[in-house]
């Protein structure tokens, strides 16, 4: 049986890595990388750019020679550029050496990842302009802060998650850094604007120039140069520019190959990974990661949710079916965290802003409660949101915005929102507690008692 | 309406708090608490005897006079000596003033707390043989610590939390600490013996000299002084006992009372935390906190488990429904935390011992990662065990031991028991994920993982 993977990072290298492992030696897997590397940690960029990891080499979990050593045959620097399905043959150029390779295959893995979004003005790559996506970028962007004279200057221009990342690694360089947002908080995708104030408080704290409600309109160049950002309130000097406006699902090629995208733009696929066209699953094609459209839980909606744990789980979810075995991967419930300095924020379910588009009536409830017991050193201060159902209490959504030992209370969450919880039965779950760990009432806790007062208080 | 609360700890005032809360000046509400000092953190005074905590004071979240301002009749320094159900009477002690108060209701709360089990030889209070109950008994350690000549030695009795930390804060303290343990390992109940090998190692990293296999067999005095303590291994030197065998419900009274006790010896009660007896509920008699049986809802038993939060909230229970309110405590699963030194230690659910006795059969899976990912700076190593029912994958239970960021994450695997969710079905959950706090498969996943295989492997 032969493999072809189109995309080396998490999602296809841990399908053909599960189906190898199950098939050995009666599979032959091929796996296209456009790149030069497999299996790495795109998340992980900001830290090794800002130093906070020494070595590129780090963020590599497995390189192309150890996925070699386990029977996959890895082509880095090789593009795919055509899928025949109907003749089961895939077309590469081979980006280093030229020319063109062609293999057949029985089953298909599209992995092709996701592209940075990418307005016209900012369609200058090189150049002091860089997107934050793959391994590539990263050592684009060390090469360019290297250079002599040293650039002096950042502009990051989106304050979601990456932007932020990006920025504060940028001061740990020595820049002097502004970030641009077009809407009124930082990270608005991630947490409702009155969380957003805190992370905005957060930003400002460490030298970051944030201003929000400003539209980038242009770039400046000297030259091939970028030396300037333009935005409706003038124009900000700039020795590197850093885009953080999110990524689509990288599908072009699926498209052009007459594969049938989902309504979000990214591939549509079924709880076994297989692609799904307008008459079912489409034996034999697969896809993975941030390429594909996934069922979110709580709203029911068709969403693009590119992070490398879906990633790694789709992945593995279609390598196992590949090697006749059985998973499925029902979907996401949105969650996430980041660190902001020594902020740490994290979100599970669906924001308000959310939960209204999915038609959603709700309450919410805020509270400020200790990571630890007050009394005991180190308890730092955190708030916890909760957006419940009118009537019903379900939890639909939590966010979480604190310091050490904070973030990771939202797993806690997540698996409330799993699992279709009521803030009123949260109020008596059995949560650890030790002074060292947290108050008595924990703030999981306290926010579901708040939390069923709202629903109650909402009741006609 | 008339309330009187036996015992003014966290179940006694926040149910006589709740109550009042919600029926304001129509409820006259008496508490009566024999020792000093009303909702004070029992579990802080570990501590606060090591010196983690200053001021014992911060151990009170509300002194009897707060209370009192907020409109509860708080009477420490009494103990109730009768309860009269036929008469709808209390008598009290007054231990200060001498005489006896008498005080009708018709509402009571029994929330006398736990009494440590003292073995006939170690029934020598005072003379530097404590327990670690109440705040009283840790103002008494105090100050046999403050005597001239200070104590030298210490040894700690029992390896459970309790005794674990009482050693790690009498070594805080500068005294050269044993700590004797009867069983093979330290903390027994708490974890399976696999991982209580890694709570060992731990312990005896930090001087103190930790010896299990050992029973204690007596005390030896030097006149009103104990000087030693007598096991089946000769007799160890000792200028001060800590008593760390655990605690049994605070029953007596209620059992002379005329009270029916569970089957454990606590108090049982319906999931309003009403008192039931043979016939069913006793109307306007309730009972909270560490005198109380309650249900373990992974294994069906009926079990003591005195812990400030299920205190906490039985209380706060007992209390919205004497107000006039709807409020349930559905049971427990057997979640606890605790730091040793810098380890930490955590479980839910049943240990192995536990749900063989419960009568399940299960596989387990224990997996080594790491609390961030492995690049990133701070990763800590931790270890994870899951335990599964055979067949169905149920998970019955977890238990984590590690260092910073590892503890917390049995919230998510509590949430994971109480929801009733398969190891399977645990491998698709929506965790956060970012280089500061979880490797790109978080632990808890990497485990749901390994025991799902191990479920597999077992099928017939």
């Amino acid at each position: 049986m032969k493999l072809v993977v189109v995309g080396g990072d998490a999602a296809g290298m841990s399908a053909a890595s599960q189906a190898r492992k199950r098939l050995g030696g009666d599979l032959e897997a091929v796996v296209f990388e456009r790149g030069h590397f497999t299996s790495y940690s795109a998340c992980g960029i900001p830290y090794w750019i800002g130093g906070f990891v020494k070595d590129r080499d780090a963020l590599v979990a497995r390189s192309p020679q150890a996925h070699r050593e386990a029977g996959i045959d890895v082509r880095i620097r090789h593009e795919v550029v055509g899928i025949d399905l109907d003749r089961r043959e895939v077309v590469a150029h081979d980006l280093e050496a030229g020319g063109e390779v062609r293999e057949g295959f029985d089953h298909l893995v599209y992995a092709a990842g996701a592209t940075p979004i990418t307005p016209p003005w900012a369609r200058v790559r090189g150049g002091g302009v860089f997107g934050v996506q793959t391994l590539d970028d990263g050592d684009a962007i060390h090469r360019w802060l290297d250079r002599d004279p040293k650039p002096r200057r950042a502009v990051v221009i989106g304050g979601g998650y990456i932007g932020v990342e990006m920025a504060e690694a940028m001061v740990r360089r020595g820049l002097e850094v502004t970030l641009l947002e077009k809407s009124a908080q930082p990270m608005k995708a991630t947490v409702d604007p009155d969380m957003g104030a805190r992370v905005r408080e957060a930003i400002e704290g460490q030298d970051i120039d944030i201003r929000t409600g400003t539209h980038v309109t242009g770039l400046e160049m000297d030259g091939d140069r970028v030396c300037g950002v333009v935005t409706q309130a003038g124009t900000l000097p700039a020795d590197i520019v850093v885009l953080g406006l999110g990524v689509r699902p990288n599908t072009t090629l699926a498209d052009e190959s007459g594969i049938p995208l989902g309504v979000t733009g990214g591939l549509r696929t079924d709880l076994r990974m297989r692609v799904v066209g307008p008459d079912g699953p489409i034996d034999g094609l697969w896809a993975a990661g941030d390429c594909v459209q996934t069922t979110h839980l709580v709203s029911g909606a068709q969403v693009n949710v590119p992070l490398g744990t879906h990633a790694n789980k789709q992945g593995r979810v279609a390598g196992i079916n590949i090697g006749g075995g059985y998973a499925t991967f029902p979907g996401v419930i949105g969650t996430a965290v980041t660190k902001v300095c020594d902020l740490e924020v994290a979100r599970t379910g669906l924001t308000e802003k959310e939960a209204a588009a999915a038609g959603y009536g709700f309450v919410t409830a805020t509270v400020e409660s200790t990571s630890r017991a007050g009394y005991y050193p180190g308890a730092a201060s955190m708030a916890i949101k909760l957006i419940a159902e009118r009537r019903t209490g379900l939890l639909l959504g939590a966010q979480i915005v604190g310091r050490e030992e904070a973030a990771k209370r939202i797993d806690a969450l997540a698996i409330a929102v799993w699992n279709k919880m009521t803030v009123e039965e949260m109020t008596a779950l059995d949560l650890s507690y030790a002074p060292p760990f947290a108050p008595v009432w924990d703030p999981v806790l306290i926010a579901a008692r708040k939390a069923t007062d709202a629903v109650h208080a909402a009741l006609p």
